[in-house]
C-alpha cells in the first residue's frame, strides 16, 4: 500500500515529501482512514479486463451516485447504462473515436434532464434558463465522483468521457434520449488490466489554485512556474511532447479543437435544453 | 453504526428492507468498505458547532479537490478560503440570505477559471465557447464532491450553496474575482452541533433516473408515483407541506423563482466567462 506522503507527493510531482502540503494531508490522514486513501490515489484507467460487471454492482454505482446532493432535490439527470458492444462502440466513435469506450465492459452516460421534470409538474418556465442547464450538470459532477469513488474503493477503475458532448444529437439518436435531455459526461468503468499501468497525473499546486478571503491572479505566477516543470517530466515519460501552456494552447487555441463542443449552446437549444 | 441496508433503506425511502436495490446494495457492501459507508451517510448539514477547522484540514480538503479527475487536465477552477466572519455573512446574504453560511467555520467557493488559462497560455479562443464554462462546471462538481466525502470521513458536515450563484456580480467584488472567474458553487463544512439532527432525504426509486441501453420516459411514471408518496412523508415530517411535482413547480415554475439566476447567461458574459 502507498502511504499518504507518497500519495501526495506524486500528486502534486514533488520529490521532497517534507513539501507542506504533503506533510500536512499527512498530519490528517490517519482520522480520514479509507475515504482520503481512495481519493488520494485516484487515477484515470483506460485499459480494463473483459469482465462483466455483476447488475449488483451497477445498481450500487448508481445508488452511490444518487447518495450525493441535488439541489432542491429536483434531481435533474439521469443515468443510460450501456453495456451493448455495439453500442459502446458506436458512442466511443461519436466522442472523439475513443476505442477505449468499446472495450470498457460497462459505460454510464449521465444525462441533463427536465424531461422528467415536465413531464412530473407540466409547463416549467425556468426550465429554460441556463442556471438550469448549471444545477444539472453540478449536480451530475457530484453525482459521477460519488459512482467513480465506490467503483475505485471496489478495485474497479475509471475514465471520464467529456467527449460525450462532441456530438449531441448523435449520442441522443443513440441513447433515444427525448426532449429535454442531453449526454452531459460518460464515465466508463472497469476491472484495470494489470498488464497495463496508469499514473498519476500531477496537480497545480495549491499556491496556485487556493485563494483565501479574496482571489490574488498575480500571486499564481511561481507557483504556475513551478508547476510546469514539475509536468514536464510527466508529459515527457507518456511520450507528449510540450508543457502544460502549450497543452492549453492545443485544446483551447481554436474553436474547432473542440471538435464539435463550439456548437455546444446550439446543440442545448436543439435539444429542448436550457441555455437562454 | 447504521447497516448497509438501514442507509439504503432510508436513502430510498423504504420500510422494507428486502427491497430489490436494497438487497444488491448490501451484496456489494462487504467489498467496498468505508467508502460506499460514507457516500450511502451522506446528508446535508446546515447546523455546526463554533470550531475553527485547522490549517491542515483545509489543505487537506484541496488535496482532494485537485486528485479528482480534470477534462484535459485543464484545471479550469480555482477554490476561495473564507473564514472571516463577516465576509461569510456577505456571501450568505448573497445566496439567498442564507443565515447559515455565516455560521459554518469554513466556506469554500468553487471558481470558474479560464483567467488562469489566459494568463498562462495567452488569447485562448476557445475560452470564449459555453462548452468550457460546461468543463469547469463537471470539474468542480467532481471536485468539490472529493472534498465532501473526506470531509464527511473526517467526521464533518458539509452543505452545498447553489444560491452563490444569485449575483455573481456581487460574489465577484467580495472575493476580488478578476475577468475571466466566475463563483459556481459554494460548500459550508464544520463539526454538526449534535443537539441538531439531520435527515438522509429519500431519492428517486431507481426505476425512475436509471435506464438500459436506451431512454424510456413512459416507463418513469409508476416509479415517480411511487416517489410521490414516499417522499410526501419526509416533507410533512419538516414542516414543508406539498410533495415532489409542487416543489418542482415552486423551484422552476417562474423565472423569478430563480433568485436572479435567471440571468446567469448575462452575468457570464459580463465576467468575461464563456456563454457563447
Amino acid at each position: 500500500m502507498t502511504s499518504t506522503r507518497e500519495q501526495v507527493a506524486a500528486r502534486y510531482g514533488v520529490r521532497d515529501e517534507s513539501d507542506p502540503t504533503v506533510e500536512a494531508v499527512a498530519a490528517v490522514a490517519a482520522d480520514a482512514g479509507e475515504v482520503l486513501d481512495v481519493v488520494l490515489g485516484h487515477r484515470t484507467v483506460r485499459d480494463y479486463l473483459p469482465e462483466a460487471l455483476s447488475d449488483e454492482v451497477v445498481t450500487t454505482l448508481v445508488a452511490a451516485a444518487q447518495s450525493a446532493a441535488s439541489s432542491s432535490n429536483m434531481q435533474l439527470w439521469s443515468v443510460v447504462v450501456v453495456t451493448d458492444s455495439e453500442r459502446k462502440a458506436r458512442l466511443g466513435a461519436l466522442a472523439g473515436d475513443q476505442e477505449h469506450v468499446a472495450a470498457a465492459p460497462l459505460l454510464l452516460v449521465f444525462v441533463a434532464d427536465v424531461a422528467r421534470a415536465r413531464s412530473v409538474a407540466g409547463d416549467l418556465p425556468a426550465t429554460d434558463l441556463l442556471d438550469t442547464t448549471v444545477v444539472a450538470v453540478v449536480d451530475i459532477g457530484i453525482a459521477a465522483q460519488n459512482a467513480v469513488l465506490v467503483a475505485e474503493s471496489l478495485g474497479l477503475g475509471t475514465c471520464f468521457i467529456g467527449a460525450i458532448r462532441n456530438d449531441p444529437a448523435g449520442v441522443a439518436a443513440e441513447l433515444g434520449l427525448p426532449p429535454g435531455t442531453v449526454a452531459v459526461v460518460g464515465v466508463t468503468v472497469g476491472r484495470p488490466d494489470p498488464a497495463r499501468r496508469s499514473f498519476v497525473k500531477p496537480r497545480l499546486p495549491q499556491q496556485a489554485v487556493v485563494h483565501h478571503e479574496t482571489y490574488d491572479l498575480d500571486a499564481q505566477a511561481e507557483a504556475v512556474a513551478t508547476y510546469e516543470s514539475r509536468v514536464a517530466g510527466f508529459y515527457a515519460a507518456a511520450g507528449m511532447p510540450g508543457g502544460w501552456s502549450d497543452r492549453l494552447t492545443d485544446r483551447l487555441g481554436t474553436p474547432e479543437a473542440l471538435n464539435g463542443r463550439q456548437h455546444l449552446r446550439e446543440a442545448l437549444a436543439a435539444r429542448g435544453l436550457p441555455s437562454a
